[in-house]
């Protein structure tokens, strides 16, 4: 056949878990409560990420990273794709569903959809919010293997190799949309009175008293309340994990599929998602490789971004992008499942958050090496904004109720702090995990603070940021300078009198 | 025919005129230097607005909400349609072109377009830059001429009603872009050495040093010669006016067609486009109705918004929106053509803007009576934003320089003010015309702002304008709240020791 010159491996294929806004809730992770059983034996066939990072903390921008391989920045995705956000990509922008298809790799995205148009989408098999309540095909995980073995029979009788992305909603949260089902929607399906019953599915309840303190939020029951209960969620989706793989098993992909895990963006709490601290972007992953001198049971410490899923992916299946004119930051993993790099001081991780919400506008950049972050806050002079969905949850009201009526805290930030940043700011992660101490204007990192700055600007510039000017100046980019780029002053800092 | 059932009268026809950044430049608003034959003929045979007003000051948005009645937040298109902003309106939304469909109208566009996505917009008959440089079809009047008379062949050879906007490129700034044209682009086509020739145009030049005195702006020469060359395309502009006009009559539609003049926002000066001051929203605007009972030759005072032309053209034709979920602000004009309302000190204009570049962040709403106006910025905190075109505009790079070598200039703003705003600005237009004098926190006036507050907040809710809490607060309007949008505190102006 002609067509099959082109065609890969039809033993090759790749399994895409993702989770929505998880992080590191799970025995592999050195969680010791949350029961994660089968994230867990993945784990050990595999090899966990200790230093994965995704390069936007938001739903759509974080999955148009995975699947277009470009920065929020650079696909169009700003922020949230639905209802009146209505961020969507380029027209020009290329996916791997459609990379993947002159290789015959049959596509398919079953769950959380989340980004657009549709055209730049063009997956062979869906099964969305676009066309199914979200829960159905997100949290449903009965649904969710029926899909995924139907997806597996088309692959099958097709013989074609395959690329799933199996996009779960667990463990987000629900609470401002449908509170009847608990916060993170963990008792939708949980067998409770009315609450309906998911067949594959066995609740995991968690004692609040026994969760871990999370350092970075309030150290109170109302936060290990909220914590129990995504706990109970990231169970499901554990149990989901393990039907997916059953059936990937069962349809005799076993033995060669990768199976990559992550999650798009950290927790929806403060410091969590939609900031650039590391609750908001650190993430989880684990790849099992079906290659036999991959790493089985073996940790990396690489700094790895969700860049690099895209790349990676492409370089499984023999694809290739040919679009030379973008820059690509991610680079293909598949050599580290082989081999653990030589330690790399100097690599860094870039991140670009824009917006969330339409009306949300707090953009900053991000550069962060294993050791030092460095955050760029554009629109500092505002107060940083606050989710729909955050801003009712338990945790952010105890916070709010807190401050307006001056009651004690056990936080180590105030809420003024939270809003109010400078426009820079710098954290030692060795010395400081949490984030607490801003040292950008310390004397004594001075050169790492600059050495930092630079090469942050030169990854703007080499991505075609159109915020790289911001917030002191003024993009030229036309005419005289289409192939010099240049920011000019706004003069804002002049000392004037008024 | 059975389709004809639903025709509207073949006799009946619609030219929509459109600048691009223009303002009162013309004899018939009572500037005695710029050369506007064309235009003051038709003010001479129609109504001439003395109260129009665009409800945003950016090209996207204000060529949206014309072809949609609907404001910048209702329609998505919060910004700029081209390159990296990418705004598109919401897929549901309805435009002229596809409501006139079922009247057998045919619709045709000629000139700078703007918006999309294309879907939205089926325009039978586009001359556009999607297809053409946007000089040929928004500068060049002869190319202007030819597309109009195929259109027009194009409707006699069809016998349908026709509904043509001719969206002119002038007098918009391209110094930016292409400064060997001047600034804007005055020079190109003019016949001098390099410049090319269009033949249809007979370039009117003008001594800065009769330029008077545009009080919003410095007082400088260097603005008095910007205006000379904007001018010098107004007058470009206005000879293809005539063409058009021409051909319309030429083609035997001179007596049965609605002619509507009008500009998409205020001229790109500071205190201009972008903003929400009277330089930036009012517009010229000049109907001529074909019905012998109109008024012709005859002013109004009415406060009049771009939203109405929606509605009339709909009217016009007979043709009906049946969207009853959304509030159009809009209203026909109709009746208006016919004969002056009694004086309504109650009637306001409704503004909304939000972006024009993506990286422009100051999104401000505005409500306006014939008296007085109230702006609420609502990105408060930050600097305004400069956008590209005018950051290298000679008036914008004097201002900045004054700044920068504090060297005086004859403005009455500084540089600071203009970036520094309070998060309310009050103006009273009869005393202060050049909306100096912020009257927000005057005593006297406490009545008439929470008057126009109320009313302000009214509208951004019948409108369901996602930034109706900021930016102060967060909106919940799903789950419990999708009935009753609320808006609940950030908690931002509580005192808190830090
Ligand atoms: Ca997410
Ligand atoms: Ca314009
Ligand atoms: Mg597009
Ligand atoms: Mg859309």
């Amino acid at each position: 056949l002609e067509n099959s010159v082109n065609a890969t491996d039809s033993n090759k294929n790749v399994v895409l878990l993702l989770a929505d806004d998880a992080a590191f809730e799970m025995g592999a992770y050195m969680n010791k409560i949350c029961q994660t059983p089968h994230l867990d034996a993945l784990a050990k066939r595999g090899l966990i990420f200790n230093n994965a990072f995704t390069s936007v903390s938001s739903c759509s921008p974080s999955r148009a990273q995975i699947l277009t391989g470009l920065t929020s920045h650079q696909n169009g995705m700003y922020g949230l794709h639905q209802g009146v956000h209505h961020f969507n990509v380029f027209d020009e922008v290329k996916s791997l569903p459609g990379l993947l298809h002159p290789k015959h790799v049959l596509t398919g995205l079953i769950g959380k959809k989340h980004v657009g148009p549709k055209s730049n989408f063009p997956f062979d098999y869906e099964q969305t919010e676009e066309t199914h309540s979200i829960n159905q095909v997100g949290r449903n995980i009965t649904k969710i293997k029926l899909f995924v073995r139907e997806f597996l029979e088309l692959a099958k009788n097709s013989s074609r190799p395959f690329f799933l992305m199996v996009a779960f909603h667990d463990p987000h949260r629900c609470g401002h949309i449908t509170p009847q089902y608990g916060e993170f929607c963990e008792r939708w399906g949980s067998g409770e009175i009315g609450m309906g019953t998911i067949p594959d599915w066995t609740p995991i309840y968690y004692d609040w008293q026994n969760i871990p303190y999370p350092g970075y939020l309030p150290d109170t029951e109302t936060v290990r309340r909220e914590l129990a209960a995504q706990y109970q969620t990231i169970s499901r989706l554990d149990q989901g994990v393990g039907l997916v793989l059953k059936e990937v098993e069962n349809a005799g992909y076993g033995d060669n599929s990768l199976v990559i895990y992550t999650s798009d963006n950290g927790p929806p709490f403060p410091g969590g998602r939609t900031t650039l601290y590391d609750p908001g972007v650190r993430e989880p992953m684990i790849i099992y490789s079906p290659d036999k001198n991959a790493r089985h049971h073996d940790i990396t410490y690489a700094m790895t971004s969700l860049l690099d899923v895209f790349p990676t992916v492409l370089d499984y299946f023999g694809a290739s992008n040919s679009d030379e004119s973008t820059k690509y930051l991610g680079k293909s993993l598949l050599p580290l499942l082989v081999k653990e790099p030589p330690k790399d001081d100097e690599a860094v991780i870039f991140g670009s958050q824009n917006f969330h919400e339409i009306t949300m506008n707090y953009p900053m950049r991000m550069i962060r090496n294993n050791r030092f972050k460095l955050i760029h806050n554009l629109n500092y002079r505002a107060i940083f904004s606050i989710d729909q969905d955050l801003y009712t949850s338990p945790t952010f009201q105890e916070i709010l109720n807190a401050t307006i009526f001056e009651r004690p805290l056990p936080w180590y930030k105030t809420l003024r702090q939270y809003y109010e940043r400078p426009e820079w700011e710098m954290y030692d992660l060795k010395l400081d995990p949490l984030e607490r101490l801003n040292i950008a204007n310390k004397a004594g990192v001075k050169d790492i603070r600059e050495k930092l700055q630079a090469k942050l600007r030169e990854m703007q510039v080499a991505t075609k940021d159109p915020w790289v000017c911001a917030p002191h100046g003024v993009l030229q980019n036309q005419g005289p300078y289409k192939e010099k780029p240049t920011c000019f002053t706004l003069g804002d800092s002049v000392k004037e009198s008024i």
